[in-house]
């Protein structure tokens, strides 16, 4: 193989032997039958010893060479390749677009034979990924990160803040970003946060499924994205993805209010406890909240991009020993829990978390129900928790939570100032309580 | 007071001075003007400058003495009680139930005046929450444990389990257990794994609001409780809580794929992944899963009801440090995941769970997104997590896996038994993936 596609050791070899290369048809002998699958490109760490074969099933599956006995390639197979078309002029009058490539399922193109995911590596792959895009916008890409979801860290937030806070004083008219679903949420409220009172739209879009699969959501995804941002009447940061299993509609959630809710179904994402944003179909956007910033912005824009990581995260679980609290939040400025029912943890998580703030630390909770609001009024657990000092923090999703707790802390220097931000909804992520009720 | 009612210190001294008692409506002028509210008895600790009124409203304030100028008494109030009626001669030939407390909204009876829950203490109280039972069974009933459910370890898994593992040899015709809402699901759960072929109904059955307001879903829930045990054609672990906000049906869950999903709706707990098992109405019992065990079991009902704490659990969130996952299995046997996505965690936690499989311990992966299942094959983080001998748990709830793996401990010594036993669906946990797909 001219490019090893990731294969090394034993796997290399035996792939050579067999004269195959990625995309090929390869049957293999094992202990328990013949295995038929076309030979896919594998980046893991330290299993050299395995090849992996995507089955007619769509699935892929691991074989350790060593308890395989031949192999036979029974088709040839092409590479993949991204082809890009040439990157259209801008089109004269279109609104201008910036589309920033983060990697994930989206941000990639699929050999059909293969399902091997090639990354788009380069701006003119990103933009190529759906040409007619350019119908609807000028668009300008930039590849940013090419990472898996699940590595972004609060240094990936900032890096992305600053970019888009850059386009928006620039004048362009929207920026789309295109990223892994895994931690999709978690990157649209940091957003949310760094870029309070941006005055363009910034949508976040993902795939649930790679285009190798006719349920692919991702053109549609993005065509829906890249719309949006290039002329709502609306501006803020939202998250787009497939409202329900149909490919006609597209859901815009509040960047503070989505929620990943299913591992794989195209509608995985909801938003908890508002309305949806809004709705794109083919023959155009509905607004369902009515509430959103008017493009332009609400008050002035001030980013304020930067996320202090020093954040312990944990969900309570019966029998959770303190000595875990105490552990977590060794070396942290704060603590978010995601506790039971309206807010509560057992007694001696209460001691710990108590002793934690006694220390100056900062602590605050959620509710691992997702939905309704935390309230720690009602029962003695909730009661000791407000004496010891954590913040309730109402209906805020608890991930949503965790990413205001380290923006708060990267942005303020006092501790009150942190507590502050931390009881009060900034950017749609709490809906208030009158108190008392 | 006679009863101080959990006052002492400055809020005793206060209340002994303007001649107040638990059920007084009393009037108090703050630095903010004047509170009026009635008395609730308050068991916190450590905060004994504080008085606690529950406000007309129905919520309860936490007001400091020392900051609070004269009070006074406006209307006398009533002592809350049980007035329990005298426990009814068994009917003849009615089932018989075993119904077991152990604390939750559900057990207790609130004065109407205080909104003040008084727990039931005797088993005479328990029986009294709903004298109509009668009608329905002959009920035994057993106070178990009165505590807070997010105070439930293992330890009180084993204690029930055992109780109700007697009653069914017994000949008892059902088991109906009230357990606070907190966390009922993961009771459920342990019970479900313990008594694995259990040949009577077991209930689990909570309360979302206390009886002092309208609202009250306690009563409805345990009349469906006790008739669906009692007379039951199914066999097996359920928790039953109402269907939707109407008070007319109640729905009821496997043990092991229910989950509480809103805070404070009467309706919080729903089925993941399968359909409901059955929906009780006044007028009859649907069973809506056909394929839940009948009344008498299927195959040898053999207790197993130890559980090995020994498990550590943690909810995967963007930047979470490997160093987290090294103190949280410090000790522990095995550890159970709360994955992005299909499964998925950053690069240097899959090296510290890599580590600890390596020392001998047991990592099983599940997935945040709720709904959906684990599948580790697709990306990159997934095949380095299989190679580094993490479990999948398929679609298993992240809550029910952790207490399947605590069962697995406690009953295998051989931890490839262990290992087995997580990779089967044992009682329903789990839907089977024919592999590959």
């Amino acid at each position: 193989m001219s490019d090893s596609a990731g294969y090394s050791g034993e796997a290399l070899r035996f792939l050579k032997k067999a004269n195959a290369k990625v995309g090929d048809l390869l049957e293999v002998s094992t202990g328990w039958g013949s295995v038929t699958g076309t030979v896919v490109p594998h980046y893991a760490h330290g299993d050299q010893d395995k090849i992996v074969l995507k089955l007619h099933s769509g699935y892929n599956i691991g074989l350790s060479v060593s308890g395989l006995g031949g192999a036979v390639v029974r088709e040839a197979g092409r590479s993949p390749a991204f082809n890009p078309p040439p990157i259209p002029k801008s089109g004269k009058g279109l609104p201008r677009v910036l589309l920033l490539g983060t990697g994930g399922t989206i941000a990639s193109r699929v050999d059909y034979r293969t399902g091997a995911v090639r990354p788009a590596v380069s701006s003119r792959d990103l933009h190529a990924l759906v040409p007619e895009l350019s119908e609807v916008a000028s668009v300008e890409s930039q590849i940013v990160l090419n990472i898996l979801s699940e590595n972004i860290t609060p240094a990936h937030w900032t890096k992305l803040a600053n970019i888009v806070a850059v386009a928006a004083r620039r004048g362009l008219d929207g920026v789309v970003i295109t990223h892994g679903t895994d931690t999709l949420g978690y990157t649209a409220a940091a957003l949310s946060f760094a870029l309070m009172g941006v005055p363009i739209p910034v949508v976040l879009v993902g795939a649930q499924r790679s285009s190798d699969r006719p349920s692919s959501d991702a053109t549609l995804n993005l065509i829906a994205a890249v719309s949006v941002a290039a002329r709502s009447s609306f501006s803020g940061v939202y998250v787009a993805m497939h409202l329900n299993e149909n490919d006609d509609k597209i859901a815009f959630h509040r960047g503070t209010r989505v929620r990943k809710n299913h591992t794989s179904r195209r509608d995985a994402f909801v938003s908890v406890g508002v309305p949806l944003a809004a709705i794109w179909g083919r023959e155009g956007l509905e607004q369902v909240d009515q509430g959103l910033p008017p493009r332009g912005g609400e008050g002035p824009f001030r980013p304020r991009t930067r996320f202090d990581g020093r954040t312990a995260f944990l969900k309570f679980y019966p029998s959770m020993p303190g000595r875990l609290v105490e552990s977590a939040v060794r070396g942290a400025k704060a603590l978010v829990l995601e506790g039971t029912g309206l807010g509560h943890v057992n007694a001696e998580c209460v001691l710990a978390v108590r002793k934690f703030i006694r220390r100056g630390g900062l602590a605050a909770i959620t509710s691992q129900c997702i939905n309704g609001r935390v309230n720690l009024n009602v029962y003695e657990t909730g009661r000791d928790l407000i004496e010891a000092g954590v913040i309730p923090l109402e209906d805020t999703l608890a991930e949503t939570a965790l990413v205001k707790t380290m923006w708060a802390l990267g942005n303020h220097r006092k501790m009150s100032l942190v507590k502050e931000a931390m009881t009060k909804n900034l950017v749609g992520e709490m809906t208030p309580r009158a108190f008392p009720e």
